[in-house]
C-alpha cells in the first residue's frame, strides 16, 4: 500500500542527537533549523519543599531548569508542555499562582505553553515540564565537542544557590541582608542563561557546554565522559559565594558540590580564548576561566595553579547514584 | 546586537495548534512535515496499581496511551522521553522489564527514545512521557474539523479496557477464558492505532477525530466543542463488549462511561462515508457509525434510532471536575 511505503520509506525528521546530552536534537526534513527537546521533573520532598518557595516561585523554577537544559544547548526556548499532578489540599488558587509563575518567565524567554496534563495525585507535587527550543544545527553545543587543552569556563558564581538552601534548611526563609536574599532568590528562583547560551552557541567559540544543575563535582565528569577527556581545576580560579560563610557555609565546598546554580560550563581553545573574552557581553553574567580539559582521563582539583592536583570526588545530587540527596535536595 | 535582532526576528517554527487538541502541531520553518506532541502522565493509585499489571505492562501502557494521542491527529509515532519517579523498593530489575515493555511497543512503531529523567519518588511510581509523531500539515486531522450532519464512526468495541478495569477490581487478575483474556489485555497493554490514524489522516476522509481515553460520554462532548456542533448516537449502533455481561458488567454503560479504549472517534460527511466503507482496510479494527454530529449544542443519546433522543450525562474518568475516578482510574 502507497501510505505504507510512505510510512516506512525515506524521509521525516532525523535525530541528530539522542541520550546522553542536556536535551535531544532533532532536524524534520528540509527544516533551517534544529528543534532541541528536554524533559525535567520536579517533586515534592525530593527538588522541594511546598514552604520553601511559593506556588509562583515553584512555577518559575520548573520552566527555568528546562529552559536552562536549552540554554546549554544553544538553543532558544520556543515550546514546553506542562504535566502536573496536584494532591487534593492544592487550591484553584495555587494553581493560578503556579501558572502565573511559569508565564512570567515564559513571557520573557517567548517560550509558548502548548499542552500537558492535569492530575490529582495521591501524595505531593509532582511537575513535569518538556521544552522545546530551536538553534541553527551549525550553532547547536554540545557536551561532546570538548578537546584536551581547551580551557574550561563558568558563568556566574558557583554555590550561590546552594547558600540559599542552606538558609532554608536554617529555617531563614525571609532574607535579611541584600546577599541571603541574592541566594535565596538564586535557590527560588534561577535565571536560566538562554542569552548567554545562545550567544555562546552563535559566535562558534565554545567547543563543549552544558549547564551546572546538580554541581561542578557531578557535572563536570559528564562534560568530560562526553568529550572523552579528563579535567584540571583550581580552587583559586573559581568564583565563590563568600557572603555565605556568614551563615556558616564553606562557599568553596559549596562552588564544588552545591546544585542548582543552572550556569554554563564550556570549553574553549586556548587560541581563542582571547576572542570570547573581548567579544563576550558586558550586560552577561561574568565569565571565569576555572581550570582545562586534559588528554589524562578524571576529574582533578587543585587549590591553586601551583598546588599538586587531587582526584576530585563527586558529591553533588544524583537521583541514581545517591537517594538520599546531599545537597541541591530538599531532605 | 545581530544575535539579538536574529533572536527576535522573523522564522523560527510556527505553532499550527497549540493547547486544545488530543497533541500540539508545530512546524519548523521550511520543513516538510508538522511535528506533533503529547504528554501524558500515568501516577500510582490514581491511573494504575502496581499488582494489577506487570512492569512490562505498565511500560507497554505508558507510552501506548501517549501514541494513541498521536493517532488521534493521524501522525506516524518518531521520539518520545521519559520522565520516571521510583520509590525506594523498586528494583533494578523493575526498571529493566518497565523499560523492556516500552521498548517492544516502541519498536513495533518505529520510535526511537530520545532523553527523560530519572528521579526517586516520595510515594508511588510517576511516569510521564511526551511523545512526537511527524504528518504531512495537509493531512493532520484535528478535534475541531467537524460539520452538522457528519457521520460519527468509532473504531473497534467500546467498554472492553472497562471490562477488564472490573476483573481486576474482581481479584480475577488471570483470565480463564479467551474473553476474560481480551479485556485484560485491552486493559493492561492497549494496542494504540497509529496505523489507522495515518490511514484516515491520508485518506482525507475523516474532518475531525480524537482518540477515546476517558469513555465516549467524556470525550464526544470534548469533539463537539471544538467542532462547534452537538451530537447524537444510537445506543443499539454502538459496538459494545457483550462477555462482560458474564462478569457483572453492563456493557452498554461500559461502551458509554468505561474508559481507556484507545479506540479512534471521528466524523465523516455523509457524501464521503460511502467511500469510506469502500476503502477502509479489512486489516484494520472494524469500524461502525454509531450517530452523527448536530447544529445544536449538547451531546445526546437514545437506545435505537427511532427512539426519542435524551442528553447524555458524562460519567467517564475526568481528573479535573471529579477527583475521585468513578471508571478509568484504579480506586
Amino acid at each position: 500500500m502507497h501510505w505504507l511505503l510512505k510510512r516506512f520509506g525515506a524521509g521525516g525528521a532525523s535525530l541528530i542527537k539522542g541520550i546522553g546530552d542536556d536535551a535531544a536534537v532533532l532536524r524534520a526534513r528540509g527544516a533551517a533549523d534544529c528543534m532541541v527537546i528536554t524533559t525535567d521533573m520536579l517533586l515534592e520532598e525530593v527538588d522541594f519543599r511546598r514552604d520553601w518557595l511559593t506556588p509562583s516561585q515553584l512555577g518559575h523554577k520548573s520552566l527555568a531548569v528546562n529552559l536552562s537544559d536549552l540554554a546549554a544547548m544553544g538553543a532558544r526556548p520556543r515550546f514546553f508542555t506542562v504535566a502536573l499532578a496536584l494532591p487534593p489540599d492544592i487550591t484553584r488558587d495555587w494553581i493560578q499562582a503556579f501558572y502565573t509563575g511559569i508565564a512570567r518567565l515564559a513571557h520573557r524567554h517567548r517560550a509558548t505553553l502548548i499542552g500537558g496534563d492535569l492530575s490529582r495525585s495521591p501524595s505531593g507535587i509532582q511537575i513535569t515540564i518538556t521544552a522545546i527550543g530551536e538553534a541553527s544545527p551549525k550553532h547547536v553545543i554540545y557536551r561532546s565537542g570538548g578537546h584536551p587543552g581547551d580551557l574550561l569556563y563558568v558563568t556566574g558564581v558557583l554555590g550561590r544557590a546552594g547558600a540559599g538552601l542552606a538558609l532554608l534548611r536554617q529555617g531563614r526563609s525571609t532574607g535579611r541582608k541584600n546577599v541571603e536574599r541574592s541566594a535565596l532568590r538564586a535557590q527560588r528562583t534561577p535565571a536560566p542563561l538562554c542569552e548567554t547560551g545562545v550567544w555562546l552557541a552563535e559566535s562558534g567559540l565554545a567547543n563543549c557546554m552544558m549547564d551546572l544543575s546538580d554541581g561542578l563535582s557531578m557535572d563536570l565528569p559528564r562534560l568530560c565522559l562526553a568529550s572523552g577527556t579528563g579535567a584540571a581545576i583550581y580552587g583559586d580560579q573559581i568564583p565563590v559565594f563568600a557572603p555565605a560563610r556568614a551563615w556558616h557555609c564553606d562557599p568553596e565546598e559549596l562552588s564544588l558540590h552545591g546544585g542548582e546554580d543552572f550556569e554554563l560550563l564550556f570549553a574553549v581553545s586556548p587560541a581563542r580564548a582571547p576572542r570570547l573574552e573581548a567579544a563576550y557581553p558586558a550586560n552577561f553574567p561574568r565569565i571565569h576561566c576555572i581550570g582545562r580539559l586534559l588528554r589524562k582521563r578524571g576529574v582533578f582539583w587543585s587549590p591553586a595553579r601551583n598546588k599538586p592536583l587531587r582526584p576530585l570526588v563527586a558529591s553533588g545530587f544524583d537521583h541514581f547514584a545517591n537517594r538520599t540527596p546531599k545537597s541541591g535536595g530538599p531532605k
